[in-house]
């Protein structure tokens, strides 16, 4: 048995971690940090949890990471680095659920999220988590970045494609869709339920941060043009979609497309390419790890469209995290993450 | 005064036209068919009517148009044709609320909804309702075809550029996303509450209806490729957004795309381009005929990104339907169709 | 035509005051206050009104009462007292939605408010201003406190029967729903999205500020005990039903209450009395003033169960507020509350 | 290992029962009858199972009961008697998670649901499924009938005081909310999204057929009054609750209950009294077999409120059938049921 630290415990991600924690046969739970919401029992936190047998929330300086073998940092961006500085020197792993590790290049972080970088030194070993691309590195990692929900749901769409050179250098296009809980817990006008309950926007048009980061992986797979990502929310808890618009190269077709992914995800547990014709939603793997690709012949001669859907704070968060932990410890890819989406 | 009947007023496009007309000050409502509820009070049809009064319900072949200036067609696609040419031969003038008549080409109709139309010779003659880019055309019109919901949005958002010439024509990418009312009313389980809340997907993924009707319109002002249009399905009533992808030409920027499409609509009472940097909507224009456009820069160079949002019931079907009428008429545009949006 | 000032146009009631009111044929909108919000465009608090010409926001204590006519005060409860009485000096009606003026006893006002109330003698000659049982005083009322959303769905559903003496002493029990906008703009956790969505739960039980309200009421109409009522939080953002739970006292039958009910309320444009078996929705009274009232035999022999549904927004505060004020004019009680409930 | 068939499994309650039983450690499903959805993946009928390895759906007179130990039926009621009397004879053990062996007296049934009983002989011997008072009797049951829905939330929430008769036999009304699961699967106008989403209404006023249910239960623990019970349907997919009004006979206090109700219920894994001041919420039990019961003082005197929640699929289904079957074994009663609720 490990035991596990959350840091952030009382955010969504936080609540998802502990979620699928509390399934783990390999982890128990040892710590969660609140920083605003210390001293609380978690049942009082997130009422879910009332009566599980779980931690007193602390400030994050207050834990004592003796006995902790790995700590999840389920934190805001940018309130995290130095506290996992730190617990790198206590615990043998860090699985960090924020952005602050994603961007290799401490000065693309700073660009992009209007700070400097603290701890540039440890971005150099860390590893990306997309987990399906990233497994021959986890295997002992210390440090994972888990990437973004947005650029989870999009690379998995878009990288077997890049990696095959069957899509042109000079489109991609991601239009996704997200449940609110990506918005996260903190309460302001924009998220009230009336402010956002029966209709939709888009958002962070042209800007929006997860696009840095999409475009570094996409880089590392080929694609080296900048791309567009336009961000809706949608009224709804939990799911992502990302709908990917791109242009095949020669000799590519749609059906070898959907080949080249089905053979390529053929060993991932939890990624799910879909028959042709079949159209993933979102809502079938709400609660579930599962990823479900579709890919369809565009009205446009040429042209692709991928669809991926994800539950954004599973696979896109905490989900790939466990899943990330299971492959840094040599364990099976899904210890804890064998539940079906719970449908309806 | 002047008389209106409604084909098809057991659907949502039949009673959202009966709302609007029932706040009309020159309009009265003197026949509804439904012809699967005929015979009911139409307060059982929609019981936010009952109360009101209005006719009983009736089979359309039972509906005496004498004294009936005007009707308002919103039967279900191919269902309607005859009975649309029957009406004309008895009164001023029919809307059209169905698909019937915006194709204006009867083999491309066939072609797209699998039969063949049986009144070509009145696509001759009528006018493709897109108020905005109509109004010469309108006065006097006998037979109006609204443009579809989807349509509706998007060209709205594309026209003024592609009229212009800022747009290559090698992008337009048109990613829309649709509340549940415009799937219509019948009862299947894929609109079951359960099936449809707190989750969302794609649907007709390269081969929806609506793209051939935009492309149309599209040539007509200077687009000749085909476009991609992907709908998606959001857990909410009304409303609709197109956020649509082009690509500049040489000369223009988004600033210059934004003043253009301000002056285009400066004289439009239902079409508002968003100050820079706002998003539109769908939730402020529910229940209203407005359209809401934004303009964006993309992160790719050279294009842009526009989203437009309309309510899919009203400026999408009923609303443009009754403002198209109110032109034939002479009228003012806004005649009935005043209401602010009703948010939340 | 008047002439009205907003206060506390930055809430929910606000909105839907400025949206009646912009529908209203008989009044103009002079200013809008908004204390948090000030010097804003109004279409900048409520994107639904961005581009309808409108007052900018003022803080309260900058407004110029001068040519003001009327008063709709929209303040969270405890806060316009002074502001009221200030305004009575000079304008010629003030029509409160708060709570502030609906307990006609300062000692309870401030027992259940938990502050002493400033303007106690403001409370003699205030209306309570439940419209259907006020008309006789509202005509040149200066003061008129409107009930509230709770109060008024409620008591439509009692007042006939408790003042026919139907109903026995023991029993009157209100299960309440209501929507979330009852709950205010605030941007709180307990209203953020995720937190509300897709799921339900009671609150206030047994404590809620409304139930003093409801009993004053009652008894001015001959019911002396206590009432039970238990509120319950929906993910909707309009609705609200009153479940009424009595015991008939002898010679009175469910039919015999239902005739009482409709003979009561016949010459009412807002209330509607349900035929037999036919009952109530919310949804079909969204953004209408109206109140529909179903009146059902229980399983319990002797006892009856009243469903009261309305829009909290509209017959539960604003649009009742300007029903009233149209009385308090002789006008007709219709003005500007023609609109059919937006459904879907 | 046992195995299990799936009666019914096209039905939200089937699917939930499969749901739960791929989590199962003892149990393996061999079976899936679907009669309408005969012979299809069953990943085609729930596409959250795609990708699951589960048997392919037949008709119910195709399964060889051969090698089945358990059947869970979750067939609709009365379409099923004669298929579990011959299931009988093949397997160990029925769950019947619908209505048809809920009544113990065939003439009730038939009074009810409005046809004869086919097999009143196993009316005798069949257990009552309300888990926490029945364990004596389902040990070795071979034919258990899981409760209602209605009937499991709300008997949680008054046996205990009834049993102790801490309720006089005056009063126990019983105010519902259900959300639109509990309405099953079947595509009808009143389930369409749009008929349900952003609204509230009472159903079955007065001649709900779970009354009948609760009266008996509520009889053999000393409650001899007819009660009054309406249900509600909330815009929600899971989610139930119960709004229980009681009067306390003498000696009897708020606090007094709670502590009975605390002690009652000590040692069931899944039934949480909440602490005082704490209302139970259906989001948080969400996908779990919890049950949460409030009790708060009512502002009558001598009166109580017990508000109770589940998740009508789970506890009040699928769940507590589980729960049921695990009981029967001699096995913990939580094997299979340890997820916490899915919250957001």
């Amino acid at each position: 048995m490990k035991t596990a630290a959350i840091f952030g415990a009382s955010g969504y991600t936080g609540a998802e971690t502990v979620r699928l924690l509390l399934g783990h046969p390999e982890i128990e739970i040892g710590a969660l940090s609140a920083n605003r919401r210390a001293d609380e029992a978690y049942g009082d936190v997130f009422a879910n949890f009332s009566g599980q047998s779980l931690p007193t929330t602390q400030k994050i300086e207050d834990i004592d990471l003796t006995g902790i073998d790995v700590v999840f940092s389920c934190l805001p961006h940018s309130t995290g680095q130095a506290a996992i500085a730190t617990a790198l020197d206590h615990v043998d792993t860090v699985i960090d659920v924020s952005a602050d590790f994603r961007l290799s290049d401490p000065a693309e972080f700073e660009a992009v999220y209007g700070a400097p970088h603290s701890q540039p030194a440890l971005l150099e070993d860390r590893v990306y988590g997309l987990t399906e691309f990233a497994r021959s590195d986890l295997l002992g990692a210390r440090l994972v970045a888990c990437p973004g929900c947005f650029p989870t749901c999009s690379l998995l769409a878009l990288l077997p494609g890049v990696e095959a050179s069957a899509f042109t250098d000079s489109l991609i296009i991601i239009d996704a869709k997200t449940g609110v809980t990506g918005a996260g817990r903190k309460a302001t006008l924009g998220l009230h339920f009336s402010e956002v309950s029966d209709g939709a926007h888009a958002y962070g048009i042209g800007n929006h941060r997860h696009a840095p980061e999409m475009e570094q992986e996409l880089r590392l797979f080929g694609h080296t043009s900048a791309i567009s990502f336009t961000p809706h929310l949608v009224p709804m808890n939990r799911g992502m979609i990302a709908t990917c618009y791109v242009e095949l190269t020669e000799d590519w077709s749609v059906e070898r497309v959907r080949q080249l992914y089905a053979e390529r995800y053929s060993a991932d547990p939890f990624v799910t390419i879909m028959p042709d014709g079949e159209v993933p939603q979102t809502r079938h793997v709400r609660g579930s790890n599962e990823a479900r690709i579709g890919i369809f012949a565009d009205r446009v001669p040429g042209r692709a469209i991928i669809v991926s859907v994800i539950d954004n704070l599973t696979k896109g968060s905490s989900g790939q995290a466990v899943q990330n932990y299971n492959l840094t410890q040599g364990w099976t890819e899904t210890l804890g993450l064998g539940a079906t989406g719970l449908f309806p």
